[in-house]
């Protein structure tokens, strides 16, 4: 890990493109292979920019979560967006309205209430919106429970005013793509008996990237975190310290006791996400010591005994446990090339809740 | 609790502007009682107008944690300024150096190269920079280990050019009040008899705040999250439910299972701090209910069996386990009486880590 220059006030959070760059080429190579359409996830990054270089190594489009973040693409010039978030709000549907005459918007659905919802909204629209269906394939989070209950609001979403029903979504649970595989068959199968077709079968995660292939029905993969990667990934050996492109800048404080280093990433810059794991980041500089507990401002960076440290003032890079949603604390990150500042790069979609 | 009026889009941070008035005003009068000082913490609502009021009840000034924050703050007149974050680098020195004509800043040290880093940077300045020895009275973050440490560094900034030794800070361990007593008033004498003075001991936390009569020796304290207060402070018994200002306005937005209601709110509205606790927040309308996971943005609230349980379209309020890192996410919050909509209030030290 090379080291940036110091005119950088930390905690920063620093974006090595060269890696990432090195990132995309090799998902969207991998997608191209398999000859499934990828769409990365913009949330990890949630930077125009980085999403256009994913457009131009061949991706069909970009994935957000929520509506907010379609606002700001959209506004930069994207012309292919899947919402992937439930919506209800007949404000939120207004809005969502007026992205649909400037881009092509998919969204999703896993109930009749957002389908409704969705139809009352664009009823009188000259272009039917695409709408999928949800579909909970093992992680438990929302979707409908059933390849029946896929081709039921298939059919209500088909047949509602202003929808089209163009296929299925899910996000699978880590190792869950022979589930997806078995569930997206059956409710495809269920669907197309159901309206007469089901054209996107539509499947994400970073974690499973690998085994994308062992869900032969999927049509179109989503995902984001591949393009920083981080020590969740690393711990689950999705990528090497070599492809983490995100780090936090961080600078040694305080050194109250030979095993204690304070710094100065807390979890406004680190998150307090664990994901399973033990301590709160990866210290690139002593891969030995851990982070054992984080203030908002402080991280407590533990030391194995008998061993130097850090000296006050000495910065450190930390891979965090999570890269997304460091990204959206963060006003603007630092673009390097192996420690030369290219640019600070403002988050255009940090904050992006509604 | 109030049912909020229909038109903010969730996720919502709303403030209950009765509630934060009283919390403000029954910590001053306890303090005012103990004849201690009082200084609140920004960092919870990070908010100038806030803090307007907590001066206005007879707050001596304020507290922030980063540099970033003492600018907010005094470019909206605060001339009362204690900075509790050990400073190094020359750049932020120079920022604190122009602060510093504008109003009056103590800061902290724990360590020779602070000290040495700010008398660089004050050594011509025409007043001297306050600087409080932080002491670790038992917290394990930052801080001198003993009273004798403390009453050397003590020495070191009173003769160190353009700085004055002000007094010694700590922020305790929980329950941590006779810690506090016993550590500072050794280390009070030893400063006396090193540099003859020690004018300010400063202690601090929410979460002890009512047992701050038994550290005597404390003439000034330090404390953020009692305006809002947070289900951390509700879990350790040091509010009731009436007294927590703050809460997350979410959406039911999928009902899955008959067990299982997502919620629009995840880990970008409600933070993944647990504070020692079980799930990420109390929902108020469903008590008996838990938020087990969150996404970025989604909460999982796992009902309890043979329950209705909420609707789709349902807002439900959430108490998060801290509230802190809450108010760090969100460009803006609602400001509310019993649920009746004052001003959208912007979150002026929003994002500040540097």
């Amino acid at each position: 890990m090379a080291h940036m220059t110091p005119d950088i006030e930390t905690p920063a959070v620093l974006i090595d493109l060269d890696i990432a760059e090195a990132n995309i080429a090799a998902a969207q190579a991998h997608f191209d292979g398999l000859g499934v359409r990828f769409r990365p996830h913009i949330k990890t990054h949630k930077i125009p920019r980085l999403a256009r270089l994913q457009l131009r190594e061949g991706a069909q489009g970009i994935a957000v979560q929520k509506l907010s973040e379609a606002e700001v693409f959209v506004a930069e010039g994207f012309e292919d967006i899947l919402l992937c978030f439930n919506l209800l709000s007949p404000t939120k549907i207004e809005r969502l309205r007026a992205l649909s005459t400037q881009c092509h918007l998919t969204v999703v659905a896993d109930n009749l209430a957002t389908v409704q919802a969705l139809s009352t909204g664009f009823a009188d629209s000259a272009d039917r919106l695409s709408v999928l269906v949800e579909c909970d394939t093992g992680m438990g989070r929302c979707g409908v429970q059933t390849p029946q209950d896929a081709a039921d609001l298939a059919y209500e979403i088909e047949h509602a005013p202003g929808l089209h029903f163009q296929g299925l979504l899910t996000y699978p649970a880590v190792q869950g793509e022979v589930a997806v595989q078995t569930f997206m068959s059956a409710a495809k199968a269920l669907c197309i008996t159901a309206v007469g077709h089901c054209e996107t079968i539509s499947s994400g995660g970073t974690p499973t990237m690998a085994d994308a292939a062992l869900a032969p029905v999927v049509t179109e993969y989503r995902a984001g975190t591949y393009i920083y990667n981080d020590r969740s990934l690393l711990a689950r050996g999705a990528c090497t310290l070599a492809d983490c492109a995100l780090t936090v800048l961080s600078t040694v404080v305080s050194r109250p006791t030979p095993t204690r280093a304070i710094l100065d990433a807390g979890s406004k810059s680190l998150t307090s996400d664990l994901l399973g794991l033990q301590g709160y980041g990866h210290v690139v500089e002593f891969p030995g010591a851990q982070i054992t507990a984080l203030s908002e401002e402080h991280a407590i960076l533990t030391l194995p005994p008998d061993q130097p440290g850090p000296a006050i003032g000495q910065k450190l890079h930390i891979i965090p446990n999570h890269a997304c949603p460091v990204s959206n604390l963060m006003d603007q990150v630092y673009f390097h090339r192996s420690g030369t500042l290219i640019a600070a790069q403002k988050v255009a979609a940090r904050g992006c809740v509604t």
